[in-house]
This record gives C-alpha cells, structure tokens and sequence, in this order.
C-alpha cells in the first residue's frame, strides 16, 4: 500500500485530475468507481481495477476486500485529500480507477437495443441503463450529445448496470437504424398508437429522446412504430427514464404472460 | 420593479437564505420556482407568487411575461447576486418565490394515493412525483425521512407535477394504512406473486420505499398484496422511481385495455 499525505505527490496529482475534469478522465480512458458497491459490480463483471484509492479513517473498514484486491496498485490517502476525490457528499472511503470497457461487439443490426438521442442528464442516463439491464437489454447506443454514460454521476445512478451492457458511443443513429432487421420504436406524445397495445415484435430498436425536445425528426422519420403512452393526469411527459421503463417493461410484461 | 445592486440589502439576504438554506426556506414556508416552465405551472394551478426575481440580463427576454405579473412585487438583480440565488448551472434569468400549497384535505382513506417511506433522492422523488401525477394519482404521502419534495431540486425533477398534486408530509404511513379501506401494495424482489399478473383493484395505496432499503418492515406487514417485477437482466433492483412507473402505469394500461 502506497500512502500519500501532499496534495503535491504527481500520482494524487493524475487522481484528482481524473476524478474532477470528465474530460481528462474520458481522454485517458477512465471510469471512477465510488464505494463498495460499484466496485463490486464492475469486478464481478470482469472490470480489472488499476488502483484502489482508500481513505485512512475508512481502512479498517475494508480490510478484507483490501486484502481480496491486494494485487491491486492500493493508495492510502488521508481524510481531507480522500475528499478531494470523492464527489459524494457522503464519501463511502473507498475509491477505485479502472479503463472504460469497449463494448465486446460492434452494435448487432438484429438485437433488442436501446437509441439514445441526447438524453443529457447522467442521473436520468444512468437510470436508464439500469432499467435497460433489468429488462435484458445489452446492446445501448448513444448519440454524441448524450451525457457521459462513464461519469460517476451516471454508475451512482446505474448501479452498476454499465457493466452489463455493450455500450457504443459516438453513434451515428440515424445509419444504424437505416440497417437496423427489426421494428423500431419512438414515443411521442401525440402518436394515435397507443404502447399498450401496439404491435410489439423482436428485434426491437427502441429510441429516447433528449428531455425536453424528444427523439430529432430525422429519428421519428426512420422509426417503424410511433406510439404514445396514455397519461390519464393533467401531465404534459413523463420522465425519459420513466417513460422508458414503460415502454422495455412492456415486452418484458407480454414476454411474462405469454402475448409476444 | 425593485433593483436590488448590493449584497447587504436586508431583502436581498432574506432571499438568498431561503434559496441556499433548505430549513430556512421550509421554516418561512416557501418555495423557489427556477425558470418560466415551473412558474407557469405554478400559477396555472394557481400558485400566487410573492415575489419575482429577474436578472438584469435576462430583463428583455420576459418583458411580456413581467408585464402580465405586473401586480407581483418584482425584484431586478445583477447577474452576480442572480447566481447567488439560482441552484442551477444554467440558470434561467427568472426565480419566484411562493408559499408552499397546504394539502386540499386530509389523505382520504378511500382514494388512490401514493406513500412513499424514505426516498431520500430530490431528483427520484420528484420524477415519482411526476409518474404519479401523469398516471391520475392526487394523494401522495411522505413519511418523515422523505427529501423535501417543494426544493428546487425536487421541484425541477417533478417539472411542477407538486401543483397537481396533495403532498401530504410527514405521515404516520402505518397508521394511515391501518384505517385505509382499499388494497395496500408493496413491492418487494422475492416476492411470489407478480405485477403483471396480480389482481389490482381501486382503490389502491402504493407504497415505495428507500433506495437500497426498500420499505420498511412494519410497511410490508401491513400491505395487503406484495407484489414483485419480473427482471429477466442480471440486475437486483430497478430505480424507485422506474419501479413507480410499472407499478402506477400497470393500472393505467389494464383500464386502457379494459381488464380493471
């Protein structure tokens, strides 16, 4: 175990940098790992950690997973620097760093998938991968304007499903959908359709759209099924991450009951 | 209009506790409206403002807006004592400040409603606050260990879904269960009987519970009918507010289709 108590030190330095700036983190190809439980989850899914960061008054605390990772590069780093590392305001006093997984494949053109249109927000973002790898999707595609599905914002809200998933970045998604062997599928607000009892099929390319504007009508053209989701209240939209929900979890609920 | 250019202005510290200190705002019983959307849903369900705040910056863009809430006391700022007041990174040049609505009557024990115990996340708790509005529901109850659901940071996730609804704050959730004449519904990972094909009837009581810890254990005793989502991916949980969507949502789908 590397202890490090100077703000100064060049490798607290690379840390801190890593864990502040999003794009020197992305530019270096990293992901931050905040607290047992993402640590957990991405090295149950393979995720090799190349630095565990831990706070000294939470040593004790972690002893034994230490001791399970004890190949790892450790950095023991006093309270008040720790801090500077941890974004929570409740900082669990473990940390770790670790590359940001490529997806195993190029996005298949005739797999369940999910299209994301500059949906912004890392916490809706992250909850929505969640809820995509708990229907049993893999395959995420995002538009350049999404937030960063990496950013410890977006695996606090995620929980880990990032490590789950095949995730491509950078998407041309207009070309993928041009490609795409299936039904693909845009909610919008006003579409006569209703999700509750459209024609589902598989494979399926579902598309969500920025918070606010929607899914862009270039999109919307190139979508085989528009469809709305009935809202009884005086609401104009729902959530992007709960309208998702609904619309994955409705494949799930027919798949369930026998109707797909 | 007041202009307000000096940061030791009695008025001006008022405000500024209020947008910054959450208990000085809830003490004082009011909340803080960020942006024209939440002002306008505001005063469309008949929120009277108090007080006005416009960056001097912003002043051109809502003219009209201004104009038509002459009667409404109205305060200029510089932009630097307007970002001492907004909470957001982009901030919209327009804050109001309001009275926090008293719920419209007590929670009737015969009414569809939504009890939430602990969820703690502003942002969760106000896009749950939205799905429950969307999908018809009025009465919502929080426990005590809620997040506040008038802070702007629950108020810009609910996209002003509170003014549609009888928040109902620190409730006594089993005791209101205890004399609710309708079935009570907790969700719960293990539990046999699923959503999608569980008897659901009106009226219904839907209870969520903490991220991480789910509903307390005296919650689930007393609900009639626990219920769990079927998850095919390898994920142990959904977001709460996801797990509100299907739930809410479900009853929403079954009168569409006729099956309630």
């Amino acid at each position: 175990m590397i202890s490090i108590t100077s703000r100064e030190n060049p490798r607290f330095k690379i840390l801190k940098r890593w864990a502040n700036q999003g794009r020197a983190r992305r530019s270096a190809g990293m992901l931050l790992l905040d607290g047992l439980h993402l640590l957990e989850a991405a090295t149950a899914a393979g995720v090799v950690l190349e630095t565990i960061v831990v706070e000294a008054a939470a040593h004790n605390k972690h002893t034994a997973w230490l001791a399970a990772h004890g190949d790892t590069e450790t950095i023991l780093l006093p309270d008040r620097l720790f801090a500077e590392l941890a974004d929570t305001e409740t900082p669990s006093g473990l940390l770790g760093f670790a590359r940001i997984p490529a997806p195993k494949n190029e996005a298949p053109p005739d797999a369940d998938c999910v299209l994301l249109d500059g949906v912004q927000d890392p916490g809706n973002l992250g909850t929505l991968l969640r809820t995509a790898a708990a229907a049993g999707i893999e395959e995420i595609l995002l538009s350049p304007a999404c937030a960063d599905p990496w950013s410890p914002k977006a695996l606090r809200a995620g929980q880990g499903a990032q490590f789950l998933l095949n995730i491509h970045l950078h998407c041309d998604l207009a070309a993928f959908l041009r490609s795409y062997h299936g039904q693909s599928i845009a909610t919008l607000p006003d579409a006569p359709q209703s999700l509750f009892n459209a024609p589902l099929s598989t494979p399926a390319a579902w598309i969500f759209g920025a918070e606010g504007q929607g899914v862009g009508p270039e999109l919307i053209a190139l979508a085989t099924q528009k469809l709305s989701i009935p809202m009884p209240g005086k609401i104009e939209s729902l959530n992007v991450a709960a309208a998702a929900a609904l619309c994955l979890f409705e494949k799930v609920r027919r798949k369930e009951l026998g109707n797909l």
